[in-house]
């Protein structure tokens, strides 16, 4: 119960001028002043200047999102009158008809007592304002009202973006419109869309049928359906680009078209994760026909200046073992497969510019050969976008926005797309275009992708958007805390999902024991997961390790109690309560989910977990009571302490508990009692956490 | 914390072929036996007989649910040995084309510790089989399994159904599948789907478009999605049948096509909940042409060899004011509206019939010169039923499973397609083919949908599939709480969407408060609701009363704890610290719910509601005490306490306190302590009973 309350987050609270406000992302420029604008059921909006059917829609769902905060009907249709309207807004044009990355995205809001008055440059602006509008919406006992407040925005980046892997597990329809509302919530602007790779070919080609009806088991999009997503998707401002990765992650290519394969076939569709040798031949002509159709056939699909091409990891195994390609690049002069595969963008570069369309690809397509307008989308690192601009090309970062690598947001947040140190001139920055953040989906399925997605995607989104000084991450998370819950109104299943998960894992017993368990637990980071818990594309996503989130819900909360009654030496008074209420959830969780684990061979490791976080638990519980009592331990208390904490920080079934370095500070400040005698509270903290912080097994808080 | 864990149900339990079985609805012949069949992952399924799509698709959705379940991956494809596959299917052939009323859905399930056998007639039947074949899966530490049975499995009746209105409030297709896969998990087989009434037209009609596009605000199902509900629908076994609800009921007709109404026009789509004037001209010719045309459309659509048409709750009024009516009705020798409406329906059912279908329709339709094939689906009750069933038309029930009235699951549980007493012979009794639930949406939205359905249209399913002899009600409760926890699995949102209210209503605040009120308060019965707290078809549906259950979590409970503890009369140790616990909660609710509260303008009375039940459950704890101390109270306690249950029982805002008759018996026990020194305990109680019904202001419990 305890812990329940403590992962919930903050609300409609009562605020004056100078309470933190919620909004996500941080603006360019605002002010909050004192007042507010009553939200009654007088509630009109009206629109002064340029107006469109985007615009009219767009305002339609801010309002059936205001209606369902405040839970009452507000009138419909738009108001004559200007100046008695609540809501005026003033916009001067469309803006561009098909979205794109020169888009002004600017918008001003002024909230008084009397009215609200959004003002933008294009429709697209307006939209970005109406999503802080609503962030601005709190309650008291009475009334819904505004935030008076005056706000000046634009974005840092021009292009913000979120890419979704529909290749790895398929994603239904409903799940890709519903997180473009979420990314227009938090004002990204590209929808960077993975349709092929080894495991499905997830788009209709009417030209090449085989494609997509051999390579997809039936789970791929139509046209219709792509033209749905389009549609939806310019409605809120957000770019559409499709990714067809070649030439290699092209397993599901070759199942319908093995002639277009460096090696003979016959293929099947990738179930596996990881990186293979299947490679599109890039010697052979007929492969360049067939891409001439399909990229013709796809560029009258998808509007978006850019098409995606991929081209990472594609090791040449392939290409080294046929002896026609070692032949082809002897005779074209083409020293490493880096040079055949640069001749392949090359020839891709010039179908694309055929069909009006730019080129952006990974890292590896960075050559100078290419076309100046191409963009590089780094995996690597911000270091590889400084080289590509030094060379002339534009680039975003993804490096540090990898979702499926299971960081929290905090991570997310401190990658910047231009490094500090980037030695580069104005022109030069200019060419850092922003940033996507990177959904893979070998480990999420339709029914988890939300909770990997969010609310860590509001960290990048934000990142992306507020100015690059923005950068308090114990504030993100306050704000995120709130937009995590705002989100909710969209249909995304974050939060919901993660106890129907629960429920399942067991048999629908009561579900707070695993809550409370994975309230100190994650899922391992980075590509441990496939190793400690390996499934395929076709394994059922319902494991524990499904349910627990990036951020586990009461560890940052641990490491501030803890901070907290450190930095009260010698006293130890701060937060006492609190820290001994949570660790005794912990220290007593171990029954409660053996009884689960005894009715539910699914929960697999649960248990191991539940003791060895309750030992830690314990452990701590003693330090704390060493503290509070002024007593120092024996000696080989430390230890012995520190052995039990080692102990549980070691993952298993793919997750790991972690909250272990706050609870070695607590052992290490009562092992270290002794020396607050000879000096001051401030050196004796920064030795115990110095102390703390060395020889853990997983550090990261 | 108590009571979120009173309200999670039951789970994989270790049984033994005497424990209670988790299977919904009961089958008509089983029997449980010692032993378990192991399922790992070298579980192989066979199919022997005839197969088909269908089937392969059917046991391919049935093997994912599985998997879900056990977290773990099985073979994909059919095994070839059928006397070592762990599951033999044994088919003997398609069945219907199209589902349909004669469709043979028998089955027979013998499990034991070397294979599951399924052997059916049908597809259809084998398909029913696998849903209680997924009902056996249990588990203990070390693994799941199939607990040993032999189940002879057939419905009672061959129509059950589920009616869901997709007029008042438009419910996106996603919804409807999801609904069908939940409808086949409790082997319901009828999808009677409500397109048409005054608040919405609701389908595509190619032949007159005016019609969808002017009577429906664009939220219509085009023909492809019809299309593909049936085949969805068709893949379970269901059958689809439109209804086009007329000549009442038919305001959304009437925008696009105003020459078609009774009255003048111009025609706006209705957007308050009622009963409504407009109906269709019964005396215009060209009425039925466009109603042949209409209907000849829609019998090319939907195979099923019913077509519904309504013809409820047409009240005349536009009839009455309009002298060529009267004159119409003169010159035919028509005495009465109703007679004037039955000339209409014979129109109809000769339209109909030249399109190859059968008619259905409400109540109101029974006329004796009606097609002896048409079926009369009761809203009135099991009496019309006998009515019609003796001039020989066949029926559905549907009085006591309107689902929109949020009575609990017991009382739809209570209510028989066939009166006890109807005196019928066997050949009328055949007459009377099933029942259908029925989900009026004038106030339910696509987020609150699934928790008005589920789990009480399990309840119904059962009462409609099982056995008449099945009627314990604890055991439908105790098998509803596995059920309803399964049926998330397939996507449905009645567990999980009510957090995610509750959520918005606090503003992202602690929902553990509300979730503890909520656990004794239901939604108003019938229609009070629309009273107490107005909406329209345009308002939000996110106040406090859409997040509450039609079973409050803690209403059942708390009146066996008291039972329990009463009927330990005189001694009262029984059940005594679990009821003082849960009051105690409810006691000291209050604080948290005003801090909410003061945070949430939208949470309107919810701090009233939550002082009543604090003081409701103080008396039940002061009862508690004396029941405990054997000492009685002042007289004058007595009438003060049932004077603060009366003023808790009182509902506000469509919302009522539910724990009320058990906190009465509480109270009066305690008042009647003195009696039980004269009176055998039984007595006592009896007369306790007694004393505690009278006089309460909402009795059901």
């Amino acid at each position: 119960m305890l812990l329940l309350c403590l992962m919930s987050g903050p609300a409609f609270t009562q605020m004056n001028s100078s309470t933190p406000h919620q909004l996500l992302p941080v603006p360019a420029r605002f002010e909050f002043r004192e007042g507010r604008l009553a939200v009654t059921k007088a509630f009109t909006v009206a629109v002064k200047g340029h107006q469109d059917e985007r615009l009219i829609a767009g305002i339609d769902r801010a309002m059936r999102r205001l209606e369902g905060r405040i839970a009452f009907e507000l009138p419909r249709g738009l108001a004559r009158d200007a100046a008695t309207a609540t809501l005026l807004i003033e916009c001067q044009g469309p803006g561009k008809k098909v979205p794109a990355i020169d888009e002004d995205e600017s918008y001003s809001l002024e909230v008084t007592d009397r009215q609200a008055a959004l003002k933008a440059a294009t429709v697209v602006g307006a939209l970005r304002g109406l999503e802080t509008l609503l962030q601005l919406l709190e309650s008291d006992r009475d009334q819904a009202f505004l935030r008076a407040a005056s706000i000046q925005d634009q974005p840092r980046f021009p292009w913000r973006g979120l890419m979704i892997d529909s290749s790895r597990h398929f994603q239904p329809l409903e799940i890709i419109k519903r997180n473009l509302d979420g990314m227009a919530a938090v004002k990204l602007n590209v929808l960077h869309w993975h349709l092929t790779d080894d495991q499905g070919f997830r788009v209709e080609s009417r030209k090449y049928p085989k494609l997509h009806l051999s390579g997809s088991d039936g789970n791929f999009y139509t046209q219709d359906q792509i033209r749905d997503v389009i549609a939806y998707a310019t409605a809120r401002g957000i770019r559409v680009i499709p990714e067809f990765d070649m030439p290699g992650h092209a397993t599901s290519w070759l199942v319908g078209h093995p002639e277009l394969g460096s090696a003979p076939g016959p293929y099947q569709i990738e179930r596996q994760p990881g990186i293979f040798d299947p490679a599109l031949d890039p010697t052979r002509e007929e492969v360049y026909k067939l891409l001439d159709g399909f990229l013709g056939e796809m560029a009258a699909l998808f509007p978006d200046d850019y098409i995606h091409i991929g081209g990472d990891e594609n090791e040449g195994k392939q290409w080294d073992s046929k002896p026609q390609i070692q032949a082809f690049k002897k005779a074209k002069g083409l020293k490493s497969n880096h040079e055949l595969q640069a001749y392949f963008n090359q020839r891709i570069a010039q179908i694309l510019k055929k069909h009006g369309r730019k080129m952006i690809g990974w890292d590896e397509i960075l050559h100078p050969d290419l076309p100046k307008d191409t963009v590089i989308q780094s995996w690597r690192g911000p270091a590889s976008l400084v080289e590509a601009a030094r060379k002339g090309f534009r680039g975003i970062l993804s490096a540090g926005y990898y979702l499926d690598l299971m960081h929290p947001a905090s991570a997310h947040y401190g990658a910047d797309p231009i490094a500090a140190d980037s030695g580069l001139n104005e022109q030069q920055l200019a060419l850092i275009l922003g940033g996507e953040a990177a959904m893979w989906s070998e480990y999420v399925s339709p029914e988890t992708i939300d909770s990997r997605l969010w609310p860590r995607t509001a960290a990048i989104a934000e990142r992306l958007w507020s100015p690059r000084s923005v950068t308090d991450t114990d504030d993100l998370y306050r704000r995120m805390a709130v937009i995590s819950q705002q989100l909710e109104e969209l249909g995304l299943t974050h939060q919901r999902n993660i106890p129907v998960l629960l429920r399942r894992l067991t048999g629908g017993g009561d579900i707070q024991p695993l809550r409370t368990l994975l309230a100190a637990v994650e899922p391992v980071k980075n590509y441990n997961r496939g190793r400690q818990h390996p499934t395929t594309m076709l394994s059922p996503l319902t494991s524990l390790v499904d349910a627990a989130q990036a951020d586990a819900p009461a560890a940052r909360r641990l490491a501030a109690l803890v901070d907290g009654l450190l930095s009260d030496a010698p006293g130890f008074q701060a937060n006492q309560a609190a820290l001994r209420a949570l660790l005794s959830e912990w220290r007593d969780l171990p029954p409660a989910i053996e009884s689960l684990h005894n009715r539910s061979a699914a929960l697999r490791d649960a248990d191991s977990l539940a003791r060895d976080l309750s030992a830690a638990a314990s452990a701590g519980l003693e330090a704390l009571s060493f503290l509070a009592g002024g007593t120092a331990p024996a000696p080989e208390w430390r230890e012995a302490k520190l052995a039990t904490l080692s102990q549980a920080a070691k993952p298993r079934d793919a997750l790991e508990i972690v909250i272990i370095p706050a609870l070695r500070q607590l052992v290490i400040a009562a092992a270290e009692l002794p020396q607050l005698r000879t000096s001051s509270p401030g050196d004796w903290l920064k030795r115990v956490k110095t102390l703390a912080a060395e020889k853990v097994p997983e550090t990261r808080r």
